[in-house]
């Protein structure tokens, strides 16, 4: 439904990371490969870290292809960390405030994927928020509205435990309504230091995830490619989809786990709503 | 901070009602005489009663003044009722579904004013609103949520008291906040084929609104009056500001007041949240 | 490149025409059979005789998918002559003033394809325009420039030969620009009396162009087909590709045609730029 | 009709510039003081010298007071030379390409004003500009013609001979088609090094422009001054209006004149199209 890239690393120019790779997250917004919809021209999002306390948000809705403004700005900023996402909607309106990545001070969040039948759980959803996020919530997506369930049950302590929470919460609520599958998801999260990439759906068949494996190997492997040459060797991408054909450049997530990628090291552990601890 | 016109009779090109009159809604969008804000430049809205069974929705996130879709369709749609809304947004972001005028089924709304200190109070304005209307909820707007409000306490069996009723829970809900004058309002709702309009504040101290006197009578007194001459006699106009500056062409709303308009009357009666049957 | 559909007959409601049909217009802006382009997602623009003495014309930057004011607006509006286009950008920016169709008074231009080069020969085909004609040029397409070519040599006069001069013009400047296969083109033209289809390029291979067969042996073949039972005997669709899978529905104009809807009628001529009055 | 600065100095941050101020430029867009239009809400542009071989350029035709985009950016951005500029249009049409500053290579360019009567000399003026740079054109402003006659006339070169050569033709073509007053303008321009600000009107009448004095000296003056005290002595301002109310911070450039900004110095010279030297 959407596609997404959580970059961290040596500084990076944004153009390098979302225009030049030959299956960029650019290209991926009018022909994806792996896509469950090949265009995702429903808006677009990048988040960055760069010199300032709290992240930049740049959230557009034009097709990314065509935003010269998200083209100008790739050209000047450079950042150690960028997370962006390319949307295809699935029926919520075509807005900036719904457009990925959400952004709670230093965090970041995006999601590929969807809550089921998002209209009949909404309600008791929005309800298990912390009265005190309630207020930030600006869009109308399953997306940011899980976010703010992984922000109420811990994000900024725990996020593995909180997102596992959040999930747990959103299939109890989609079971009692009949709901069989109630999520779908890859989700990626940063507090700017560390990145969380899920891999996880109610029925086990989840929409692909990846790492990149170690930028040395592949610079050694691959002695003439530009992007490789430049990055440090704990450069690290997490990915809906690979952006290039670089055979060993990418490791499938399995289903049903979490990457968790701190500096060059990039750690796999199961994932499981039964990792929740029950909020009280 | 927004301005707006409710308008029922003959049928008529909606670029005659928006852009013609000296003192038009294009125009006070740039330069209201009365607003709280000069410039209503946040984005625009027009619902029209045409030949369909539901009303058209036009909403726009341009200022009114450069909106060139707006422009053609005025100059082609023909309707016997046009809601039109130019908003200041007091912080909500700009985008579609937070324009007005906001359409339930056959209902159209629009609000100039505000709920007070709304952060505060949105989550429990939220929940007040019936379960099964809440999914249809798109926005984040203070003024959206007061029609969803207006709708569960039955603003489509008697809009009075679901009016009435929503002032009261809003007003009890800001006070237990410690917010002394919960709301400020002028409302304008229809079913397409009565308008109601409201002036009420918490404070006593409401923004403006008129209603357009007779139209023969007007008629006889400036017979070179061109948007006069092609009305029929029981064309009405409810406004936030006047559109012109013809002499007896408006009567201002009193404070807490509410204008029936049906057919070619205009009926006044006084406006109380004390009106209101408590919700059980 | 682009996509569109010209229609005439019967009074239609615009939403009949652009989003029921299953091979719709709104559909192929995402995914398209035919075009050369899979997505054309580059702005949209609807141009429709309604009651107004000149056509309406709704232009949008956004995907035709997402554009709710298309949507709104169509369910209102009825014409019984409409031109919709959707856009693939072959370079030039995606604004209002680049969407088709383009108008001139009464008429209303789209265009599918492009003049090769563009940017070698634009100031050479600018000075060919008729000086007064030139600052009605708003946008920096091929397209709205082929158009003010048309206009130049009379369009207005006698379409056949106005457009097979301006394609004997720009072949010339493209030729001697070393460029050799100038163009390549389908284009709909009307006064909101007659439509007039062309089907030409430079190198023999057109892009696709059909027109609907009649009507009343449709209906006959196809008794349960809501949009046929609907339409007047003389309601004619020209299309760059067909908008549904009806056996016999669809007549391919040959390669160097132009076809002439008038009424009920279709008459197909050869169209070259040979046809060509040399402009003096 | 338009407001803009032009600042350059020690690495300042985007919104320190475009948001702190008193009366910065984005408070202009809704209410500037000095400007021939109070409103300045069609459009938004900034340019800034990043670390990157070329400016970047941020281009939008939303209310700058409303662009979250703007924000973000602004909070992210540190440059020594940053162009912005809010518009009021004059006719032309309120899109991206329309958006000041304009930019050729590392020059940019922006400009408050009108030529007078521009449909009477639009094609003249476009046919004088050097061919090969005429594709560059992408908008239909009067300001993006008024650039690529000055780069025509080698701005690249000499700035104040380019632009005086620029005026003079605009003004002998204006005349001949019996416009009294061609020009009006402020206008200011960069290749990143140096600053030229130059004010003229054919009238003798020209729009408001001021620079900043001394830093070291207006730091003195006001210890406190938050803004002030970040800079380094050579940062200079040109403005369109003053952005606060420091007294004795901004100089007015006089009728007629070009200040040029170098490092820390103003210097200051008559502007009259007489400076030109005639185009062969």
């Amino acid at each position: 439904m959407c596609r997404w890239l959580a970059y961290s690393g040596s500084p990076i120019r944004l153009d390098e990371l979302l225009y030049k790779p030959t299956n960029s997250l650019v290209v991926q917004s009018k022909n994806s490969r792996l896509g469950a919809e090949t265009t995702n021209g429903d808006g677009f999002g990048v988040g960055w870290y760069g010199t300032a306390p709290v992240p930049g948000i740049f959230h557009s809705t034009e097709p990314a292809w065509n935003d010269r403004n998200l083209h100008e700005l790739s050209a000047q900023a450079t950042a150690s960390r960028v997370f962006a996402h390319i949307r295809a909607s699935t029926g919520s309106a075509v807005q900036q405030t719904n457009c990925h990545p959400f952004r709670h001070n230093r965090w970041v969040w995006m999601h590929n994927g969807l809550i089921k039948d998002f209209w009949k759980v909404k309600r008791e959803l929005t309800l298990a928020v912390e009265p005190s996020l309630f207020p930030e919530i600006e869009g109308s997506t399953d997306s940011e509205l899980f976010f703010f369930l992984a922000l109420t049950f811990g994000l900024e302590r725990d996020p593995h435990v909180a997102v596992a929470t959040a999930v747990r919460v959103i299939e109890e609520i989609g079971h009692s309504h009949g709901i069989e599958h109630p999520i779908q998801m890859t989700v990626a999260t940063t507090d700017g230091d560390t990145t969380w990439g899920f891999r996880y759906s109610s029925e086990g068949k989840s929409r692909s995830l990846f790492h990149s494996t170690d930028v040395s190997t592949l610079r050694a492997q691959y002695p003439d490619n530009v992007v490789l040459s430049g990055l440090s060797d704990e450069s690290r991408l997490v990915v809906s989809e690979p952006l290039g054909d670089l055979p060993g450049a990418w490791q499938e997530v399995p289903e049903a786990a979490c990457v968790v990628i701190h500096g060059g090291t990039a750690e796999l552990t199961p994932f499981s709503p039964s990792n929740a601890i029950v909020p009280s």
